[in-house]
């Protein structure tokens, strides 16, 4: 007899999509269960690069401590060039990170495996582990519009083959019943094949290898820097990583491209070797010279080439996520990152719908803004790629590529591949009214960092930590100089206005059952709590004008301070160095500005203090179930 | 027949003095065993208050994260003085840390139980647990010269009684003969008592209470800020902790004080009730309310008195540390801090003797280290408890203290009570020549924090995460230039004179045996390190000045950079923000300067680039055994 199961959630692959899935829905308090064909989970190489905003994102789920203490930091890049006199030359050095709001300045480098552990270790804490090793054989929607309306239904109809460790034979069949299935199973997704969504994009003819490993030795002054090299002898980046290990990506020759790649077009890895690829490393170095060990800790080939995939969703019941949804080349570093954000971006929403806290068409904005990206994502790519893998300009070929021209591509699109530039488009979740009232809030795009005081003890507190990824919705509130008469007015208004009987807290924030939201865990925030009722949804954090020295936390109206730790004052700390700058850099005047920001990090709307408490309702309203009858 | 056994340290009771020791020579590798009276560590109340520099020494072990993490962080001050229309009224507030080089410009409140704990798993991480509830009952000193002189004998024996938890009834007997004894018992140390060390020093006739609890309401807006209240009806301090957790120092009236004090000069608590305190604060409190809630989580009442040992030590051979040595009152929170530090101070000098590296008369500079620093602490004190004590000048009292006198009083003091203003006297460890080198690295002092860059990829550090408290020295080489040609020579002439054949690296660094120095726990340095025989017992740290996009750290001799992660270049960060500060913050002119800094983190001594080897060999001769023969 066939085994069978429910679950509200079912994450096929527990790769970085599926694992950022897993971990943030079992926070959540959703009941999900994560699958694997993999007996083990990956030890070396892969994708290893995470870029600021996923830095950010890792720190709103509390898991940033162990990824910034393993991993290695890149602050700079360095740019070499061919010399006139042969060989190459550095043109410079610029930060890696450019985008100026980055809160941490910096990519990190750790091996795919210890970031998985990362999350794997998070998940278990929640009692989640991943099944493994288990693969979907058939997948089935109940698509009748009776089915998919239900908060009730399972919709979904998975087969599952739960292998031996061994020898990958099957040992049981299993079918699992769900309301919602992620398919964040790879470049080469079942799920996607079983939906007959197409890959679309194209391939291109550049060939690289990479390669692990830790030099012997080396008189390279950038070894621990990432690299562009542009040599006659070809391109080649250096990725410093973890402890002493350099990752190197090196562009094969037209020749070698045309050796390695077989009759069907696809890389046949055994016609190649590292040493081959380190002989080419070596020439691209020169005159510097790098040593390499013997044995390698990694290494492969690889075709450059974007795609996106045809659709992100079948009827919001089945998703697509990650490497399944958009391929392009590893050495941008964009792939892990775009994956782990994709799941990260619909986890809550698929808990706002089970919870029957929000309509089921707030999941419709996931491929809205997920798909959007992730073609910019490719279009960068394409021109990343086509720039860096070009020859360079030299006195012989004045074709080529300048160090001016690729220097300019790396900063303009700094912002975007630090993963800091991304801006949602509008929707139910992103109301762009109001925009001028907090010109630096960027609607759409993550809430910036700011560094800003505890009004109660001037403590300094970094903003972002207050907006952990705990699924609830944060107001925050700039009330101004609660000192000067008229300010302190507009600030009672609006609390009034949020508090009142119908107002946003009681009419979708009352949830008496069957949640359960994430504790305080993302930021340093500690103190013995009483939550109100409401602040299973919403948490009120308000900033206030004025000197550390004379402002008093007590001003605040009560229900825009139901704790001592959320209340800020926009000042400099005790040592003159960091804070002061809130209302400056977000371009908030001194009337005040309320701005919502999502479960996930970004801005969904921003309102006055006047007026504002309405237009915050009606934002609310656009996609919230109320929680009592009006 | 009575159970023997040898160690080569015993450490007589597990508050903060003696963990700290436990956990300082367990990481260094020594055979020390830690016992305590008590059957459990205490669970709340008693001393909380960490000083900046204190939590440096934290952080120089690898225990500062968990500190920080749990504990209240108090950032400001704030003055209240009697109005003139009645009650009191906010003078001012000001930084609770004054000293501008803080590393960590806060102190951090957290109970005793909780820092103990954090000793408690550092050390059971190196295999150390406390031995208790066990109790010494004799001890006695072999004191016949050969045996005081031999490294290899046990000249203190100590008798132990082993209790059962219940009853505290003996129920084994044991003697230990140990090479070394620490007496970290308390200030009603039996150890001192066997030695017949006196406590000289007064008592006051003021009289405090404290109380921690958690108070239900209050309008007061510096509930979470260190407050000093001087009201007519007696002086108060608030001490905000962990969580919402509020301490009260309240002063009793001369009345009251009476009240409270028996026969026999001694506080009888059972005399007074926590009620009465919290209702004297009430009325100091006013035009403030603040409800208190019915249970309290801790009180205890105190009478004022300074007071230090007549010796802290019989022949080197037994040692006492922490309110053993010294006694002064609770609330200018100094007693914990003092108490770790003597240790932290002492456990490095017992490892260096016991590994035979050092001459055994370092340990005198125990005494002359830690005395004049309990002498100063007291003086400090008494002025201080004069000072808050005293009545308020007003309209009526025209001889009490004023604001102005104690805030002047409270910021004079600052770079002591943080403990950042600590200079122990020069001695073999100590060298006071050529302080203009490097004026504000004063010698005697801790190494001043600075934010340096790696020059190998432009990440900024904390240059105090390189020195751990690994027992190691660290010789800090600022290297100016290198690209400019009379610099570079300098730096190689350094180079090759602490290199040279009967330099210091190889007439004291070469340790083939007997030592088990602790891996760099302490910052945040990962990297694969093949040590060189030497780095046993030094570690070279090179400041480069320079600008991160041109600067290269294969510049620099290969004895001056063992890794790649030991070459730093002081320049400002990507972000423009920190760092770049080293050479004008430190004073050092572009010539350079070398700087030994003890295992402590202690200045040992300063040296030019120029000739400098030979002072470095000076200093180390001065109290290192050679490792090898001349």
């Amino acid at each position: 007899m066939v085994k069978e199961s429910n679950v509200d959630v079912l994450v096929i692959g527990a790769g970085p999509a599926g694992l950022m899935a897993g971990n943030a829905l079992v926070r959540a308090g959703v009941n999900v269960r994560v699958i694997d064909k993999r007996p083990k989970k990956v030890v070396a190489g892969q994708a290893d690069g995470i870029q600021p905003r996923t830095i950010e994102v890792f720190q709103s789920y509390g898991i940033a401590e162990p990824l910034i203490r393993q991993g290695n930091q890149m602050h700079l890049v360095a740019f070499y060039n061919p010399s006139p006199s042969g060989g190459i030359t550095r043109d410079g050095r610029a930060p890696d990170v450019s985008a100026p709001s980055a809160r941490y300045p910096f990519e990190i480098t750790l091996h795919q495996g210890a970031i998985e552990a990362i999350f794997l270790d998070s998940m278990r804490q929640y009692g989640l582990q991943i099944d493994r090793p288990v693969i979907p054989t058939a997948i089935k929607l109940d698509d009748r519009p009776e089915v998919l309306e239900s908060l009730d239904s399972y919709p979904v109809e998975v087969t599952l083959n739960h292998l031996s460790d061994e020898q990958e034979e099957t040992s049981e069949t299993e079918i699992v019943h769900a309301k919602y299935v992620l398919g964040a199973d790879g470049a080469h997704s079942w799920v996607r094949g079983q939906l007959n969504f197409t890959m679309d994009g194209e391939q291109t003819d550049y060939v690289w290898g990479v390669v692990d490993m830790i030099p012997e030795t080396t008189d390279f002054p950038d070894i621990r820097n990432r690299v562009a090299i542009h040599s006659t002898n070809g391109s080649c980046m250096v990725i410093p990583r973890e402890g002493d290990v350099v990752r190197l990506y090196i562009q094969l020759s037209d020749d070698d491209a045309r050796e390695v790649i077989n009759a069907k077009g696809r890389i046949d890895k055994t016609r190649w070797t590292p040493q081959r690829l380190m002989a080419i490393a070596k020439r691209s170095f020169q005159p510097y010279t790098i040593e390499f060990p013997e044995e390698v800790n990694w290494w492969t080939l690889y075709i450059i080439g974007q795609r996106v995939a045809s659709s992100f969703s079948l009827k919001e019941r089945i998703f697509i996520a990650g490497d399944a949804c958009h391929t392009h080349s590893p050495k941008a570093g964009q792939g892990m990152n775009a994956s782990m954000n994709d799941s990260h971006n619909l986890a809550w929403k698929i808990a706002y719908v089970l919870r029957g806290w929000a309509d089921p068409s707030i999941l419709k904005t996931y491929e809205l803004e997920r798909r959007k990206y992730a073609q910019d994502l490719i279009d960068f790519d394409r021109k990343f790629a086509k720039l860096f893998s070009g020859k360079p300009r030299t006195e012989e070929n004045h074709d080529g590529v300048t160090h001016d021209e690729f220097l300019a591509a790396f900063q303009q699109f700094g912002g975007f591949s630090t993963g800091i530039g991304i801006q949602y488009s509008p929707s139910q979740l992103t109301h762009p009214d109001n925009q001028p009232l907090a010109v630096q809030i960027e609607i759409g795009k993550r809430m910036p960092p700011q560094i800003v005081l505890s009004a109660a003890n001037g403590r300094p507190y970094e903003l972002q930590d207050f907006l952990p990824s705990d699924t609830r919705f944060k107001i925050v509130v700039f009330a101004g100089d609660l000192d000067a008469q008229v300010q302190r007015g507009r600030v009672e208004a609006f609390a009034s206005g949020l508090g009142r009987e119908g107002g946003v807290l009681k009419r979708f924030g009352d949830r008496t059952k069957g949640s359960k939201s994430g504790q305080e865990e993302g930021g340093e925030v500690k103190g013995i709590v009483k939550r109100k009722p409401w602040e299973e949804v919403f948490e009120i954090l308000t900033v206030m004008a004025g000197k550390k020295e004379t402002v008093n936390y007590t001003s605040v109206p009560t229900i825009l301070r139901s704790h001592w730790t959320k209340v800020f004052v926009d000042d400099v700390d005790t040592q003159g160095v960091r804070g002061g700058k809130a209302y400056l850099t977000y371009g908030i005047s001194p009337e005040g500005a309320v701005v919502v920001v999502r479960p996930d990090g970004y801005v969904g709307m921003v309102a006055s203090l006047e007026g504002g408490a309405a237009d915050v309702e009606t934002y609310f309203a656009s996609f919230m179930r109320p929680s009592t009858l009006p």
